[in-house]
Formats: structure tokens, C-alpha cells, sequence
């Protein structure tokens, strides 16, 4: 079924003679299909088509790319089972789970196309001509966003369909009229190559142009790098590790001649602050609701949250006893990949090992298995605060409680953090009033500060900022969740004394999208009157 | 009068032992002020002196931030005639020049306050809760965006008031809630001093944080490099040459831990599109428009058009001959500095020596008295194709006319170029439906679309876009002039279930702020009705 061939444009293409293959954590063995790696051509073919295609691409009217989402999203649905099997296979994720993500996938896709239907994403500004100011004359001025040309997609390993394919980067950089070229991730050979025909069959049925979608196969050392250096990308969404969107970023940096936007989503240990009003009340219900964020998906979400700050009394002390309890309790479950697995164990046992740090449980090593065990894991305030080391991410069911001697010292440890996707504050209105301080520290270090709720769980909506500052993300200004992150792959163009018969629909003065506009400064979905 | 200190927040420093001094290109002199550098620990003051001000001013409500900026205002006008003649003598701008441009700066700043006033561009997005949603409830997530830190602005030589000290940038990153530190420019020193006095005086009378604002004196390869690696900047807006942007982008990329991002306004040869319709119908009228924007100001604006693409045929020729006629006929004009000067001869001489460009008009090396004269120079398509070093911009009133073959190779040639601030189109109705595929290729290369006018003159208003693709600027998504620069220095956070009485203004129920919000999808200014 699977025939393990890059996809170049709209054409199958296996010029390569290396191979890759996936081992299945939940098979314990490797899986017999063989993934031909990319040439450097076939590369070159797929960024030259995607060139080529963009020029028809960016000028598909609105509504079509509308569709032209919703078909991929029906095209991922009649891939039918074989895409949750052979997912599960590749990721060791559950079926409901993935059954869900493809939900979520689909629902993207969606959503983005009911962006492109309302319209005013393009954030049309019109300021009209002022013939008669003094001491000069005021142009009629315009103002859209454009799509900036083929973007180069890294997907995640531990979102196969939502961060993946024709993940979120994917429906953004399409909906906003872009070409992608994806390189297909490692560890989901097989599933790529289901989604990928999702999206093909889409741009058929579509009538888009060839090279408006691509995939190639390859290491990011070598593919990558080559997608990252190419003239032809003008835009790169990565999720993954740390380690890997740095050598992104700095290959885009010291090895392009022309800049370019790199939206890398990488490390987050997600700060929870557990306030001591809460706890007194209801630490038991915290307890729960904490293990099992901690132990959700066997910890591999980027917003698990790694590190938990509390005060030092005796609520927290009867928190803690009770998450390490729960923890205790959760078998340990297949992790994604081996790469993952074992990066688990030496990042957890690092953390554990340092002198300052004391273990207040610790599952025991499973990774023969491919499977992730809890572990909590005490410091000190003092230690945290002077030791950022403490803050490296670990990838998995693993987090570390900071207890904080006083206010102002759970203040410096939150001053300390670094930026990351997300912070939770469980706490009472009253805790709330209290740590103002502390909250306001956290929340200058987060993308998104969540309320008595846990930071697993990533809403695709409107307002969602999936994002931060760094490390978190190399660009603190976008979200890689929810609609906004259309906006990555965009830039602004202004059309100054355009005739009127030339403008865009978006800038006509009948606003025939009837979309939201700002008028001379104030937004109307109005068209444009002149007084005669 | 002048002191030639740093401004370190509110106090005046001069601790170091190296002093600049300013060379005035119409005195022909060196001016006798001494201007202190700064030191190392000054620079690291100003930096920490912004961070805590930082807490403070973020939090400062948006109208007093208004009135803020608009005390700016005042005490820019308040400095008086002090101000236009000082940067007579330090830039070699004619006073009307100056006096407008001071009218520009002050206005701009005004209109960043009207912004904040009118309180709409925090883009509020809110997607209410769904609690019944299956098979999960919806959060109530509340997204808006906040201030990122201390900016560090580096302003450039022609423009000394409305993009230096106090100029775009600044006031786009005080409005948008951060504080700034400005590198001096050395071309400029008692001038800026002076427009620094303005923005003390302004901080003092409205009670805004000491560390609001500073300025340090010194070099781009010492004081500038320390500025951009350090810690405390969280973003940095320049405009200048492309060799000082590039530094600046190169040394943010490579010596920081923490990327941020750079906003570098850098290099523009300003592409000129002539079609035949219009010059058959009227070349002289174009041939007076373009020999005006060539030499206006010597030619010292980043909008200065240094190309012109038009077709081989007689309409042509004449076009060219009226335009070198014309250009023949402006004087040598004094220009910003010996360093800006002696640049342009150079660069100048080195297009004309090329072995394919030949000289139409050459007006003489002026640069003893610190004069630069017009120059028309005139390449083939192919030439102009072949060889990417024709389109270093050359600083001054020199352009470079394409004579274009057919319309495939003026097509080829418009492809061919790199990113642009401007671009514009001189043509009739016909023409622009003729040659739309030449319209479309310019459209793609630059920030700003002009119609039957020149580049030069950049309207600070809502739908301008000054900026482009590389290398035009590092950061094609942004625009440092108009409102929408304040977008530079910010990023979005969300909220999700924050409890109601601890949502800022701008994204309570009740909509207190009157702004227009994106909720549940839809734009709207009204409150938030929840059904009972």
C-alpha cells in the first residue's frame, strides 16, 4: 500500500538510492516499508515548482482556497482507518486519541477555510485621498496583507496529523495563499505518506496548481538543511525540539544570503503556580487534575507542565504527597519513538541527579520498553532561582516542584524562568489579589496564562496563542495555533493612487467582500463613500 | 548650551573619556562641541534603568500614554528655532526642509496618541466559553497584545528628527508601552541632545518612570554592538545603510542567546516602471516629476528612484534626453556628511564604470565642498539581469535607466530584482492592463505600490507601508512608518478563564474601552451579552 516516494509537486518521484525506515514502539520492531530519501534535485524540482505554482496559487480567489481546505480535510477522511492504524503504529499514540487529533486536523482545515469566507484576516486599511490638504496633498493610500511565497514545513513527531502533513502550519501557510513543501517526519513515514495523499487528491479535485503541495524525505541535517537554505523558501514552521529549531534558525540565519521569517516552536516546561488559598481548600482535586496533565499522552506534550512552584506550608506539603501518590499509580505508557524514550530517560535523570534536587518519586526505568514512567522531582527555591540548568525540558511524564520560602522569593524564581508557551495559575480569587506580582512575572514570560485549569490542551480558535518568547519559540510575535497564525506567512503590501479598476477586491471602495476595514482610522464594514 | 552628556534615564552622565564631534557639511567645518562617549557601565545603566521602567510603564493607561506622546509634541515645538538651526549646521538641510520634517515628527506623534486614544489596535480577540461543547467544553480564552520590553532605536542621518531621537521609531515603541534607548547619531549629536531634552522634559511633566527613555553616545561597532547584544533589549529598530543594518541584524542573530527581533530599514533603489502609452502622451510631464524626486534633497531618501525601466522606442528616448536636461540643470546640492558624500561619489563612479552601463548625464565630483551633483546612467536589460551588482543603491541624486528589448525582458529584468521599499508605475489605464504582468512581478519585490507619481514623500497614516523584502528591510512583515509600526513591539498573549475582575480593560465583558474586538470570529464593538 505504501510505496515510500517524495512527493514532487503533484508527481510520485523515488530518484534516491538511501532509504529510511521507522521502528514502532508499540511493535517493538522495525516496520518493513522503505522511505526513499530525497535527492538534492528532487529538492531543487519540489522549491522550483512550489515558485512556479505560487504565482497562480496566491491569486486563487479567496472562496476556492476555501474549498480547496475543506476538500483536504473530506480527502483525510476517506484515507479512512488506514491512516489511525498505520498512525498508531508509527507513534504508539491510542486510537481514540488519534481519532481525536484527526478531529482536530480536519477542524483546522475548517476552520481556516471560514476565515477565508468572512475575509477581513487581510486587514484591508484604506486611508482615501486628501486633494485639498495643505501644505501638501494626501495620495489615496491602501493597505493588505499578501502571501510571501512557498513555505518549508517541519512537522512534529508527537502530533502526527495536527503539527504534521496537513497540520496547522500547512492549513495556515495554504489558507493564507501560499505554497508548502513539507519534510516528512522521521518517526511517520507511512502516516505522511496517507495525509499527503489527502492533500494531492485535494489539489486535483481543486484544479490548484502542480507544486502547490510537496514532501520530501529526508534527515533534517541534510534535507532539512537544504530546504532551509533554499532561495525559493520564504518562510519556515517548525515544531519540535530545542535543539533541532536552533540549527534551523541559525541555518537560516548564517546560511541564507536573504533573511527569512523562521516560526520555531521548540522547548516549554510550563510553569503551574499553586497558590496556598487553593491548596488549603482543595488540594486533593489539584492533585488530580495535575497527574493528569503530567501523565497525558506519557507526558509528551509541549504544554506538560515541567515545573510547579508553591509556597512552603503545609497544603503544599499535603499537594505534593498527593500528586507523587497519583503519579505512583499511572503505569508507565509507550513513548513516540526510541529517540524520544531515551532522551526521556537521560534528560529526567540529569534533572534528578543534580545535588540541589531530591526525588520525591521516580518510576522506574522502562525504556527497554519504549515506555515512559512518572517521576517527581523537589528543589528549592535558592536552587532554581541560581541554576537554569534546572530549567532544560524534559520531554515526558516528569516535573519538578519548586518550593518558594516566601512570596518575594517565589517572585525571583518566576523572574528567573524563561519564556515559554504557557503558565498556569491555580489559585482563589483571594490568591489572586495576593501574588498580583507573581502572576504578572509569570505572565510576562508566557504566551498564554491559564486559570485554574491545566496547560494541556491547546484550543484551535480566534484568540488561542499557541507561542511565547524564547525558548519557547524563536519568534514571540505569532501563535502556531488557532486562526491568527495566519499571519505568519503574510506581509504587508500598500498601493498608493491605484486606479480604481486595479485594486484588489479586498481595497475596492464597494467592499464587495463586505469585509472589516479601517476607514481614515475607524473600522466599518461599510463601503467607501465620497461626498460629491 | 549644549552639554554633550548621555542621557541615562532622567540623568545627564558623562563619564568616559572619549568625546565625538560633529563635521557640518555647510560650515565646512568641525562644530567645537564635545559629545562624551558613553561607557560601558552607562550603557548597562540606560539597559537597566529601562527594565524596571519597563514594570512601571507598560501598566501606564493608554490615554495618559497619549497625553504623553503629545507633551512630546510640545516640547519638541517648545525647543524652538534652537532645534531647526542646530540640525541645519549638523545635516546640511535647507531650513523649510527641517521646519516641515519637524512638523512631520511632531505629527506622527500626535497620531500614535490618537492611536491609543481610539484604543483598537491591541486587537482584542475573544472566544467566549462553551461549557456544554462535546466532547469537551470550550475555555473562555481572551487574547490581546502587550508590550515587549526596551527597544534600543539607531536613527539615520537624513532624516534627523522624524527617524531618529525622537522620531518613528521611538514613538511607536513609547506608544506601544516600551521604554527605549537611543544610539545617538554621530551625524547628528547636538541635535539629538536637544530633541532628547524635549522627551526629558516630557517624562518629567507627566510622571512617566525614569528609564522611559535614554541615550547613549558612541560608535555603531562599540556602543551600538553593546546595546544590541545585551539582554535587556527586547527589540531594535534601525534605519540606515545596508553594510550598519546588516551588522546590527548579524550581531542580534549571533552574539545574543536570546533571538528579538530587528527591525532594520536598510537599502532601496526605489524601481521605476515607465510605460510607452504615457511617455508617447507625455514625456515631458514625467521627465519634471522624476528630475524632481531624483534630486530631492540630493537625493538623500531611502524612496529616492535609482532605477527606471522603460521600453526601447522613441517615447522613450526622449524621456531620457529631457530628463538628463533637466537633471543637468540642478546644482550640486550640500549633502548630510563628509562620510554620506564621499559615498556617493564612489559608488557612483563604480555603476558608471561598469563596463555596460554607459553615462548620459554626469554631473561633476562636487565632493570637496561636500556637494553632490546628478548623475543618469544607462544599462541594457540583459546587462541589468546578468549582473546583481547594478543594483547597489547608490545614496544621491543619480538614477539608472533599463532600456528594455521587448516586454518578456523587461519582465526578466523586474524578476530579476531584489526587495524593494517602493516601486512605482507610471503608465496609462492601458499600459497597466498591458503590461500586467511586469506590474505584478514589481508588486512582488517591494513594500509600497505607487501609481503615476514618484517614491519619494512617505504620508505617515494608517495604510502606509514603509518597508519591503530584503534587502530593502530584515523584516518584510513590518512598516516603520505610520500606525501600523507600533505592531513592531508587541505580542500577543491570551487569557484563558482569567476571572473577570482581573481581565484588563481591553478585554472585559462590558467593553469599557469602546474598541472594536474580533468575538466568537466576528468584529464588533459592543459588550459581550451572555444568554441567560
Amino acid at each position: 500500500m505504501l510505496k515510500g516516494y517524495n512527493l514532487i509537486g503533484q508527481a510520485e518521484s523515488a530518484e534516491g538510492d538511501q532509504v529510511l525506515q521507522v521502528f514502532s514502539t508499540v511493535a517493538q520492531e522495525t516496520l518493513p516499508e522503505n522511505f526513499i530519501v530525497a535527492t538534492a534535485e528532487e529538492i531543487d524540482e519540489a522549491v522550483n515548482k512550489a515558485t512556479i505554482a505560487f504565482e497562480t496559487y496566491k491569486n486563487v480567489s479567496p472562496l476556492r482556497r476555501a474549498v480547496f481546505l475543506e476538500t483536504i480535510a473530506e480527502e483525510i477522511m476517506a484515507v479512512g482507518d488506514l491512516l489511525i492504524q498505520r498512525a498508531m503504529l508509527e507513534s504508539g499514540l491510542p486510537e481514540g486519541r488519534l481519532t481525536g487529533e484527526r478531529g482536530r486536523t480536519t477542524g483546522q482545515l475548517k476552520l481556516f477555510a471560514e476565515l477565508l469566507r468572512e475575509g477581513s484576516w487581510v486587514e484591508a486599511v484604506i486611508d482615501t485621498a486628501l486633494p485639498d490638504r495643505k501644505p501638501l496633498p494626501r495620495a489615496d493610500l491602501r493597505k493588505m496583507l499578501v502571501p510571501i511565497g512557498p513555505v518549508a514545513v517541519f512537522g512534529a513527531s508527537n502530533f502526527p496529523f495536527a503539527f504534521s502533513t496537513a497540520g496547522g502550519d500547512t492549513a495556515s501557510a495554504l489558507a493564507a495563499g501560499n505554497p508548502v513543501i513539507v519534510k516528512a517526519h522521521e518517526a511517520h513515514l507511512g502516516t505522511n505518506e496517507l495525509m499527503a495523499s489527502a492533500v494531492r487528491a485535494a489539489i486535483e479535485k481543486c484544479g490548484m496548481p502542480d507544486g502547490t503541495f510537496s514532501f520530501v524525505i529526508g534527515s533534517g541535517a541534510v534535507t532539512g538543511r537544504q530546504l532551509v537554505k533554499h532561495p525559493g523558501i520564504k518562510a519556515i514552521g517548525f515544531t519540535g525540539s530545542f535543539t533541532a529549531g536552533m540549527s534551523i534558525f541559525k541555518t537560516a540565519s548564517n546560511e541564507r544570503e536573504t533573511p527569512i521569517p523562521v516560526y520555531a516552536e521548540m522547548s516549554s516546561i510550563n510553569p503551574v503556580l499553586l497558590l496556598p488559598q487553593k491548596l488549603q481548600n482543595d488540594h486533593e482535586a489539584v492533585a488530580i487534575m495535575l497527574a493528569g496533565s503530567v501523565t497525558l499522552g506519557a507526558g509528551q506534550f509541549c504544554t506538560n507542565p515541567g515545573v510547579l512552584f508553591l509556597m512552603d506550608d503545609e497544603a503544599s506539603a499535603a499537594l505534593i504527597n498527593k500528586l507523587a501518590e497519583l503519579l505512583a499509580n499511572v503505569p508507565a505508557a509507550p513513548m513516540l519513538n526510541p529517540a524520544v524514550c531515551n532522551n526521556y530517560y537521560k534528560s529526567r535523570q540529569s534533572l534528578a541527579s543534580d545535588e540541589a534536587v531530591t526525588t520525591i518519586y521516580y518510576g522506574e526505568d522502562n525504556a527497554s520498553a519504549y515506555k515512559g514512567s512518572p517521576a517527581l522531582l523537589q528543589v528549592s527555591d535558592a536552587a532554581f532561582i541560581s541554576n537554569p540548568a534546572l530549567q532544560h525540558e524534559v520531554f515526558g511524564p516528569a516535573s519538578l516542584v519548586v518550593v518558594c520560602k516566601t512570596r518575594a522569593s517565589m517572585l525571583q524564581a518566576l523572574q528567573s524562568l524563561q519564556g515559554q508557551l504557557t503558565g498556569s495559575v491555580i489559585g482563589e480569587n483571594k490568591d489572586i489579589e495576593n501574588f498580583a506580582d507573581c502572576i504578572a512575572a509569570l505572565s510576562s514570560k508566557v504566551g498564554r496564562v491559564v486559570y485554574n485549569n491545566i496547560p494541556t490542551g491547546v484550543e484551535v480558535c480566534h484568540a488561542m496563542v499557541h507561542g511565547g518568547p524564547f525558548p519557547a519559540t524563536t519568534d514571540a510575535r505569532s501563535t502556531s495555533v488557532g486562526t491568527e497564525a495566519i499571519k505568519r506567512f503574510v506581509r504587508p503590501v500598500c498601493l498608493q493612487d491605484c486606479p480604481h479598476d486595479f485594486l484588489p477586491e479586498a481595497l475596492k471602495n464597494d467592499n464587495p467582500l463586505g469585509i472589516m476595514r479601517k476607514l481614515n482610522g475607524q473600522y466599518t464594514n461599510e463601503m467607501i463613500e465620497f461626498e460629491s
